[in-house]
């Protein structure tokens, strides 16, 4: 039998769950105009000082019951995404809502949505990369700089610039708390059925390593105003995804 | 307010329906055999004796509300969709089945899982254009080649082949009644909502110009045996999708 | 044997000519200042006044002795172009220079770079299609409003909005003359051999039709500065390229 | 002034060089009728026996005066690159031609084409990618698969499969010699001038690491018979191209 798009499965869109995430960012964190940031985040999310984060990355990302498909299927693995999130509550609960989250294949895209993210699809992801063999480039040091962009349709989303300052540590990170995000498919006919539900994202196994710290600087067309640039940072994370839970 | 990407909207993936389709189709009608398609689709729809269609196109698509947005975001506006038709039935009611849509850009991707279609993005389409002004070129005319494929990852989804004998009209195409969809937003966590229905999607102001009639050739990476192509044919077709409703 | 990229053949990036070429334009004729003009065009050319054009359009090509490539690779036949001109002299000669052309595909950079355009590769290019049988569109008229736009990396390259106000004819289009443009294969190490030379490009078969003008903007990442747009056209137009010839 | 796309420069396709490369290679080594080779090597280069090779890497690569564009224009720094080598001779000097290479960048495709290799635009180029911190993920060990493709309209033009079985060495991967090209620039009119040329690619600084090998596939669109694979790889690589030198 075929899967629909969005029923996991080995012909649907996306893979059976959980899912396994090993990513590289560049990453800006600034704080915003909390009043220009509450027009990006839903209720029942309210933002929490203004705080703000924005990245592009690469990530590899499999399966659980396919992680050959690295070997496989290797456009099925490996995707760039771009995004900009804000620090909010859920009543006493802390965390990262993601207004948008660029993303460059189709699977990503639809297995974000299925979870709660409001992903977008770019048409491209560019983002620093330097090679340890490449005889004109050094490895990231202090003085490295760093970049990445997304670009949509007629737009660059989002740009970003990090000049790295010093060897740091995930303490050095802003934390968020918990991941939140929104589930939605809505009606296009009163006889329809339809989900609209706010939740948290179900993540674990997190590790962070490799990371650089200095400053940086954010564009984006999100209509998010006085923005102040807090920190740059580029760094890897790993994490597994294995669903999302209704917040109530 | 930032629109969810599958909430209709100005700043959504989607604008607000009813939606308005403008396409020139390269199309070939085959049987095969009714087993090999019945995994093909879903139930409650019944495979009925084996009549498909396959098709290319180039689609001019519109919101009702943002017409001008061929204008403003040509990108919004055109797209190209390749499908695999199969003849069902819902109880006594007629109708075609797309066990898979490709299209080519997000808006068309999510618009359509919304409504009902099993929608998937391809990495490319194309499909025989004839210029009325190419020197090199003659209008179509008995013995015109066309062709088309779909590409998704390493494969070639759809390539479709048909060589115009006569000029035709609607009465040639075989008919295939409704239209008919699967809508499916699945949980990923019992605690979540979820929507599972079948449906017929909404069409309005059909017509189809310009049709041409001849033998045809289609390959398929869906599992669909002993494929006897019936007719080949270009046509221009216009339509309105207004949504879809649940079929009980 | 399998030819070189650059070396027209079955094998080829580029088909043997001659090359046919049906297409469809948005266009904005402006006038800008000649001394930023100047930076953009070399010599033996020179700025005629200060008269440009850009365009963005959707082309069908074929070689002449592969017209049936419309069916068996409509990939190689289909592209689209935008482009900035510049009217320049060559001695007592009137014509336009093109100081870049973005295109959309491998065989349409290749050719025109063989030829003498300075063409560019695009990441996207999207425009204005109005198609006849979509419900909520009507055809081109007084009042429509037409657009366009290119990208390439972070950036929009080309930007063109056209309001038309009325049918018009190839007479309302400004005329340049001669299409110029300039050869060059450049050394990597003395021990090459090398090819620099200012030619025109030898077309033939032209046709325009179905003019329609009105106002234009333009926008482009070319340092053109006092840009007075002069008139916004659509129209179609066909031609034939066998090569081109050097200029003496 | 804008440069010519040819002409390497800050406005030109292509930066000037040296240009400096860091690679992440999957390989297949295989033996082939170098019969059929032959087809695929243009004078005066010999096919040597049969011996071929076959990759898909990522590279990171930057101009020498602009190393700070992978943080600026990181779309300009990063491509993917799959290619088929012929082991030859010209005279008594031994080393590879590769008939093609498939590149996902215009950049890649015109500054390979300057400097003599038979470069193409691909489509998409797509490989295996193992992040250390996915938690689905182990890192590359005996038994470990490894898999790339290359896509081009409607083709899938080179396909790899490795399964590793040991760590192994720089001296474990056969040895090619020089990397031997053809500069070309045909004639589109006899009053033209022309490039053709046997050319030398003059790499220095070439460093090999983290070499792993075992058993290997390869399927191509290249008409190469009789196909056995040798060895199967991965390893990263780096070098230097300062252009290339005419054989005489």
């Amino acid at each position: 039998m075929l899967d629909h798009p969005l029923s996991p499965g080995l012909t649907s869109a996306i893979e059976r769950g959980p899912w396994h995430y090993g990513a590289d960012y560049i990453a800006v964190y600034f704080r915003a105009d909390p009043r220009s940031l509450a027009q990006l985040v839903p209720e029942p999310f309210v933002v929490d000082g203004g705080l703000c984060n924005a990245y592009v990355c690469e990530i590899v990302s499999v399966g659980d019951s396919n992680p050959e498909m690295t070997a496989t299927r290797p456009d099925r693995t490996v995707y760039h995404e771009g995004a900009v999130g804000v620090k909010c509550k859920f009543g006493e609960r802390s965390g990262v809502f993601y207004p948008v989250m660029w993303v460059t294949t189709e699977w990503s895209l639809l297995r974000g949505i299925l979870n709660g993210y409001q992903k977008r699809l770019a048409d491209s992801i560019s983002m620093t990369k330097l090679h340890p063999l490449n005889p004109g480039l050094g490895p990231i040091a202090p003085g490295t700089g760093l970049g990445g962009f997304c670009v949509k349709g007629p737009e660059r989303t989002l740009s970003l610039r990090v000049r790295i300052e010093k060897k740091g540590s995930q303490a050095d990170l802003p934390s968020f708390g918990a991941t939140f995000g929104m589930r939605r498919f809505p009606r296009t006919d009163q006889s329809q059925g339809a989900v609209g539900e706010p939740v948290e994202i179900l993540k674990s196994n997190s590790r962070v390593t490799d990371v650089w710290i200095g400053s940086g600087e954010v564009e984006t067309v999100l209509d998010v105003r006085d923005v102040q640039p807090v920190l740059g940072a580029a760094y890897r994370g790993g994490f597994t995804i294995s669903g999302s839970k209704v917040l109530t």
